[in-house]
């Protein structure tokens, strides 16, 4: 395909040693080539792909220097976009790059929209969509499993198995047209009836195994959202302290607009644990009363998994009971803390409230259970297998989607292949599943879903 | 010089399309080699310099993949570093630029200081001390114009100036030494005690010039540091609010411990204005009450300019002449606003109250007189020649306080010249003004000096 050349800054914004601006497009080469001066005199179209040359970038209206660069030039097709690339790396001020980059502009590139340079690796056949979605991914993992998830499905992992689903759903689709349209033998629905419903049921039976890793694959991909709540003074952040602190904490969100939630995330045995409003406990102790009864409500809910921390050294209180209650419905661990105290807390009734989740002991202030609490939190949502090989996750709420949707589309045509409805009208749900499956790839879609799509990207990429 | 090799992360940290890892030394292909895989099987030792690879890095120890790269492989000695250089280019997110990070130091790089890749430059002879400044300020520039400063010094303009007066330096003390050693005649005293106060006033002079560029240097590099005073309610928030948006606001510096203090810079002219408190202003409108009278103390002192807005459609009130007495001292504009009412105040006695200081009538509400305020803050600091060609600025501390220094030594050796005390003592004074002057280039600087110089660079540059 042919488009035109676009160029935006590839590296994250702020103050470092480096910073990149991209080009891409058939006018990549000869852009740099207009503002670029090399020491030799020699011309980037003249030079060898792949191939590195130190010079100044100067504006030609000027004849001033804007910046000492190294620039590296990749032409077309063996590049990221398969089309000519050119990267200026400079220095990687704020002002350095954004008069590089305006320079690129003014010269006759266009200014790249977030995920343009990704699109056109898409657009241009390099990678498929569900490839295109991990790229991003990637870039956004919080965790080592979650990068591997995202390279994996960069690789076409997914790709590969999405693949082979729709090529038995095409095979199937021929057969029985061949059946159909040379009907040697009189018993042809007797034949393409069961392998219908024998390769629906293998396709199912996939996809079901898919969407079965999706809920790990959502938490490898965006965190495992974990409220501690507890009475004051029961040891809530010093288990928040005790977690970052043991497991290195990964990165910290800062919302943009509101400060009022904060969020940590710590790696705790490959589970990257999302602690919300870690702010909220580190100031006040006491998420519940800080954040108000109807808040603290919303909180709960939004949480994949709540930890209850009660106080070993005294009695249950109304309270504690309270709280007990309002996480039945939920997935949550319940800590017994300060078990270095002199006990007073009834256990058989805390277990008893407990119904069938985990009660652990623990003394925080001696760092007593907090390693058992950490292995319940990865065997309850990776059951204990976390350090076997990765597998293909889906982690992708568009892919989750429509391999729903799929699996519905597939249901149809076994059950209308078992009630021997009209071969055709079973065909139209296989090829329906055909397409479905086709959209993860982004075989089967359409331009606007792809211009959404890219829009969630980052600039540069 | 023979080092081992390093490794840092050279981009900003956060999430982008691309980040690099940099690795500098004589093992810097080798470690390379180990970890990377090319679809060819090729390997960086065999390939040519300055050239770039496609593949994936992978674990020895585990043959994992840990992420697809692009190798840029530059070899000693036309690099940054003078070393073999190897920047990993992978994708721009925390986990995977640092595990990337992490499987080089495994295999052999020693993670860099901040500042390590250009202490090498400086001592692998390819930059010399200034040069190696400019770096940091370049990164670090705020304007163009203090972006264009960076890279003249780093380009070696102020190296050169110096080097030409420690030439002129050197040249005087052989030629008294030739008189010295050689007296044909017997008035060697009277041919040498001119020269060396010629040269010396020459050489003095040219210091001052310099210094006489270092506070418009200052400025440049640090920004003018600027607070906005006012009774309430008199436009400190919509001043503020009309230059950030009609001059685009470069950075907001939020300081890391505390937030008490909100810097914005805004290019006014070329002019770098670093707003101090813009918070306070947004949030309460009133600095001085907000901040108490001792701290607001404070910052008006370290001010580089005060703005005083007044309300010119009221009277002048007591509380506005005790600011204006505050003021007295301070490079100081004084902008009556709101000409847009009907006019009240007495600008005869404001005049009177304000002395030499500008006075400036606008509405900031209809955008009238804003302009002539800026003009009048760039003609302030600037002389009106903000548009001219950039001279030579002295910008850094270090380099001001060595250049006071030079200046009294040769001072010093042209008193005594004047005074005609032995010429062995004169030529002490100006071997110490040539050492001084060396300092600022690197020539006769001692290790720890140059360990705490770049100590303060950023991390991987």
């Amino acid at each position: 395909m042919q488009f035109d050349t676009i160029a935006a800054i590839s590296t994250p914004m702020g103050e470092g040693a480096i910073a990149i601006v991209r080009i891409s497009g058939d006018e990549a080469v000869a852009i740099a080539d207009r503002l670029f001066r090399s020491p030799s005199g020699k011309r980037l179209v003249d030079s060898s792909s792949h191939t590195i040359h130190y010079g100044h970038l100067v504006d030609p209206a000027t004849d001033e220097t804007v910046e000492e660069i190294m620039v590296s030039l990749m032409k077309a097709p063996k590049t990221f976009t398969r089309e000519d690339v050119i990267e200026l790396n400079c220095h990687g001020g704020l002002v350095s790059v954004n008069r590089v980059l305006r320079l690129v502009l003014q010269y006759g590139a266009r200014l790249a929209e977030p995920g343009e340079f990704t699109k056109r690796a898409f657009l241009n056949g390099r990678i498929d969509l569900s490839q295109s979605e991990a790229v991003m991914d990637l870039i956004r993992a919080k965790t080592d499993r979650a990068m591997n998830v995202a390279l994996n499905q960069m690789d076409g992992k997914l790709s590969r198995l999405i693949g082979e689903l729709r090529q038995a759903l095409l095979e199937t689709l021929a057969q029985v047209e061949v059946n159909i349209d040379y009907p040697e033998y009189d018993d042809v629905e007797e034949m393409t009836i069961p392998l219908m419903i024998e390769k629906g049921e293998w396709v199912r039976s996939e996809i079901i195994r898919l969407l079965a890793t999706s809920s790990q694959g959502r938490i490898l991909r965006e965190g495992l959202s974990t409220v501690i709540i507890g009475r004051p003074n029961v040891g809530k952040s010093s288990l928040l302290n005790s977690l970052v602190q043991e497991n290195k904490a990964i990165v910290t969100d800062i919302a943009g607009t509101t400060r009022d939630i904060i969020e940590e995330y710590v790696n705790v045995k490959g589970v990257p644990l999302k602690l919300v409003d870690t702010a909220g406990i580190r100031e006040t102790e006491d998420l519940v009363e800080r954040i108000g009864v109807e808040r603290s409500r919303q909180v709960l809910k939004e949480a994949d998994l709540v930890i209850l921390l009660l106080n070993g050294s005294e009695d249950l209180s109304p309270e504690d009971e309270r709280l007990l209650e309002t996480i039945r419905p939920m997935d949550a661990i319940i800590v017994v803390n300060k078990t270095d105290l002199p006990q007073k807390i009834d256990i058989g009734s805390v277990q008893q409230l407990a119904g069938e989740k985990h009660v652990i002991t623990t003394s925080i202030l001696q760092d007593e259970g907090v390693e058992e609490l950490e292995e319940t939190i990865a065997g309850l949502f990776f059951g204990g297998d976390i350090e076997a090989e990765d597998p293909t996750y889906v982690s992708n709420e568009r892919h989750i989607a429509l391999l729903h949707q799929a699996k519905t589309s597939i249901e149809d045509a076994i059950q209308a292949a078992e009630a021997r409805v009209p071969i055709d009208m079973i065909q139209i749900d296989i090829t329906r599943t055909w397409e479905l499956l086709g959209e993860i790839v982004g075989d089967t879609v359409q331009d606007s879903l792809i211009n959404q799509l890219f829009s969630q990207f980052c600039l540069g990429k």
